[in-house]
C-alpha cells in the first residue's frame, strides 16, 4: 500500500465488524455509510454492551466551551488525549479551536494524519524513536508543534536530535510547583533549562510558558501558581528569551486541565508581557462531561465564574453506556453484562440513568436506589430492592465519571439522535 | 470489499503506524512482515510506551498448563477474554487446548472469525443483536458453541429467539454460591431453569454444568461448591437431562478462573455421572502470568498442589510494559510516561522491574526501593532516592498485576527474544 493510498484510508476510515458495540454489517464498511443502515438502540439493533454519543449535547458542550474562551479573549486547544476521536477534533476546530493538545508522539502523529495541524504535547518528549515520529511530521512547513522541557538533560537530548536532523523543535518551559508533577520548581532548575535552550539555539526555539494547574487542589493556590507563570513569561520576555519565536508568532501561554480552566482563563487573560500572547487552555473532558469528577468541578465552577453564570447554561453529560441486565440470581441484586473493560472504574463507578425493556415505548429513569457497587472484567454487580419491575433482558443505560478512561475501551462509538438512532459512528486511536 | 476479501483481511492480518508502541513503518505492514524490520527495544527503534511479549515464557506458560492438565486428565478451554489476541488462541488451541472461553457475543465472534471452532461462551447469552451474532455462526455446523443459563427468562429469551430462527443452541446450567455473581442458587430455581429448558426443547439442549469458583475465597468453601456442581451433574445425568447431548457427545463439567484451577482440576477429575464426561478448566491469565494477583496464587498452587510440585517449574511473568523516565522534577521523584492508558491499575500498580539507558550493553535490575506510587492518564510517579542513577532519557521495564486489564490497553503488542528485537507482533480485538 503506497502513501497515497494510506491516507485515503484515514480521511475514508472504514468500521470494523470485529469491533465491539455496534450493529450487524458483514463487511467493513465507511463510517459515513452507518446512518443509511438506520440501526436503532431501543429496536436492540445495536450489540449491547456499546457506548453512546448524545450528538446534540455533544454540540451543546462544544459551543458552551468555545462561547466560554471566546468571552475571555482566550484560546482552545481541547486535549485530545480524552477522546482520541479524530472525528471530535475535526468538530472542535470547525468550532473555532485554535488547535489540539495531545499527550505523546504517537497521538500527535494520529492527530496529524487526520489533517490536525497545531499541536500542543503537553509532555516532554523523550527517545529517539518518539523523536523520529515528531521530526518525520516537522518536514511539513505548515505544521506546527510545541512540546515542553523541564530539565537540562530533556533539552540536550531533543538538542542533539534536532541537530543531528538539521531541523528545529519548538518547546514551551513547563513550570511545576513542588510536590506537583512534571515541570520546573526553582529559579536555578529554571535558569539552567534556559541555559540549555540557548546553547542548542538554532534548533530549540522557545515558545513559550506551560503549565498544569490540574496537581493543586485549591483555588488560592492556584491562582498563586499562576501568577508565577505570567511573572515568569514577563521576564522572560523582557530577557529576550522568546525572541526567535516572538519575532513571527505570538508567545504562548497555556495551563488547564478541565477543573479549574475558568481560574486559569480570569488570570491568564489579564496578562501583558509585553509581547503579542495566545493564552491557550486546555481542557479534555467538557466535550462528554460526565456525571461524576467533571460534574462535581463544573458545578463549581458554575458558582464562582461570571461569565459561565452568565451563559446561563451548563456542559451536559453526553456519553452513556448501556448494558443488558444478564442475570438476577438472588434477591436485591442484577448482574450486568458491563464490565472494566466497557468502563472507567477509578473516579467512580457507573451510574443507572435509564430502564428501558425492549418493546416498551420509551426508557425511563431508574430509581434512585439502583447502584453498582463492584465491576470486574465483564460484569457489573448492581444492588436493586425486591419488587422491582426489573427483569434479565432489559436494557439499563449508565452515566459514567471520568470519560478518558471510558474512550479508551472502545474503538467505535455509536453517535445516536434523541430518537435512539445510530446516525454517526466515531472512530478512536489509542 | 466481499466476504472472501473480508476473510483475507483477518487471515493475513495487517498492522497499522497508527497505534501506538510499535517501531517505524509508513503504511499498514502484514504481521509477518515485521520481523523483517529488526526492529530492537534497546537500541530505542519501538516508540515507547510499549508491551512486550517474551516469547520464550511465553511458551513456557502455555506448554506448563497443558501438561498440569493433561497430568489431571482434564481439558483445556483457555479464557480468551483476557488477551483477545487470535494469534495467541491459534498457539493455544495448537499446544493441545480443547477450545477457547470468551465471555461475549463480540468475542465469540472474533474467535470464529479467525478459525476457532470449539467456544464456551462463559455468560449468559442476553439480547437480540448478540443472539443474531451467535445465530450466524451457528449456521456452520462444524462451530461448537456453548454458553450459559441460569434463568426461566434468559431460557424463554433463548428459546424464542432460537425457535423463531430454526436453529438449536447448546447451553451449560450455571451454578452460583449465595452471595456470589450469576448462577443459580437453589434446587427451586435450577428446577424451574431446567423445566424451561424442556419447554424449549427442540431448540434449547441442555449441555452440561459451569461454575466459576473464583467469587469465594477459601479453599474448603470452593470445594464444597465444587462437589455440588459434580453431585448435580450426577443427579440430572440420571434423570436423563443431558440425553439429547450426550447420544453424541461428552457431558461437559467446567470451572476455574487463574486462581484455583488446581482445585477445580482435582475435584473435577475425580467426578463419574455415569455418562462420558469433558471436564474443562477456564483459565485465563497463565499464558502471562503476572508479579501481582496471579503470582500470589501460583504460589498457594505451587505449595497445595502435588503435580504443579512434582512440575519441578512455575509460571514465570511474560508481558511487560516499557517506557521512559520522563523527568525528574525534584529529590526522590521520577515521572515516568506510562500511564492508566497502557497498563491496569487495580489489582497493583506497575512494578519497576529493569533500568536500561540507552547506550549502555544490557538493562539491570532495578533497585527493590524504586516503586510506583501513582498514575494518571499518561503518567506514572516512581519513588527512587536521592543519588540513585537515574535520568531523564532512561528505559524502565515494569512488571504488571492484572493482565486482562493490561491487554486492553494495546491493540498490538510486540513479542521479543531475550535479545530484544521485535521478532512478531500480536494484535487485539476488544
Amino acid at each position: 500500500m503506497n502513501d497515497t493510498n494510506y491516507q485515503d484510508t484515514y480521511q475514508h476510515p472504514v468500521i470494523d465488524p470485529l469491533h465491539k458495540g455496534l450493529g450487524a454489517y458483514q463487511a467493513p464498511l465507511a463510517a459515513s455509510e452507518v446512518k443509511s443502515l438506520q440501526w436503532n438502540l431501543l429496536r436492540e439493533e445495536v450489540s449491547l454492551p456499546t457506548a453512546v454519543l448524545y450528538e446534540e449535547r455533544i454540540q451543546h458542550n462544544l459551543e458552551w466551551m468555545q462561547q466560554f474562551v471566546t468571552e475571555y479573549g482566550v484560546k482552545l486547544a481541547p486535549h485530545g488525549k480524552t477522546t482520541m476521536a479524530p472525528k471530535l477534533f475535526a468538530r472542535q476546530l470547525a468550532g473555532g479551536a485554535w488547535g489540539i493538545t495531545l499527550a505523546t508522539a504517537h497521538q500527535t502523529r494520529v492527530a496529524y494524519q487526520h489533517g490536525v495541524r497545531r499541536i500542543i504535547m503537553a509532555n516532554q518528549l523523550v527517545g529517539k524513536q518518539n523523536m523520529t515520529v515528531i521530526a518525520d511530521l516537522l518536514k511539513d512547513p505548515s505544521f506546527a508543534f510545541y512540546c515542553l522541557v523541564d530539565s537540562v538533560e530533556g533539552v540536550d537530548l531533543l538538542g542533539a536530535f534536532f541537530k543531528a536532523h538539521q531541523q528545529k523543535i519548538s518547546v514551551l518551559l513547563e513550570l511545576g510547583p513542588v510536590g506537583g508533577r512534571t515541570g520546573v520548581r526553582t529559579a536555578e532548575q529554571q535558569s539552567a533549562v534556559l541555559e540549555a535552550i540557548a546553547r542548542w539555539k538554532d534548533h530549540v526555539v522557545l515558545a513559550g510558558i506551560e503549565i498544569y494547574e490540574g496537581v493543586l487542589k485549591e483555588e488560592a493556590e492556584i491562582r498563586q501558581f499562576l501568577q508565577r507563570a505570567v511573572n515568569c513569561a514577563k521576564e522572560l520576555a523582557q530577557a529576550g528569551k522568546f525572541a526567535e519565536h516572538a519575532a513571527q508568532l505570538p508567545v504562548i501561554l497555556t495551563g488547564a486541565g478541565t477543573a479549574w480552566y475558568d481560574v486559569v482563563a480570569d488570570e491568564f487573560s489579564k496578562a501583558d508581557i509585553g509581547l503579542p500572547l495566545d493564552v491557550v487552555l486546555r481542557p479534555g473532558c467538557y466535550l462528554t462531561h460526565d456525571v461524576g469528577v467533571y460534574r462535581a468541578s463544573q458545578e463549581q465552577i458554575q458558582t464562582r465564574n461570571p461569565i459561565a453564570r452568565k451563559m446561563r447554561s451548563t456542559l451536559q453529560p453526553a456519553l452513556q453506556l448501556w448494558a443488558y441486565v444478564q442475570s438476577i440470581p438472588e434477591s436485591g441484586k442484577a448482574i450486568i453484562a458491563l464490565g472494566k473493560r466497557d468502563a472507567a472504574f477509578d473516579a467512580g463507578l457507573p451510574l443507572p440513568a435509564l430502564h428501558y425493556r425492549p418493546g416498551n415505548s420509551a426508557p425511563s429513569a431508574t430509581p434512585s436506589h439502583w447502584a453498582v457497587t463492584g465491576m470486574m472484567d465483564q460484569h457489573a454487580y448492581m444492588t436493586v430492592a425486591d419488587g422491582d419491575d426489573i427483569k434479565v433482558g432489559d436494557m439499563i443505560a449508565f452515566d459514567i465519571s471520568h470519560p478518558c478512561l471510558t474512550f479508551d475501551k472502545w474503538r467505535q462509538i455509536s453517535v445516536i439522535n434523541p430518537q435512539y438512532d445510530v446516525i454517526d459512528v466515531v472512530q478512536t486511536f489509542f
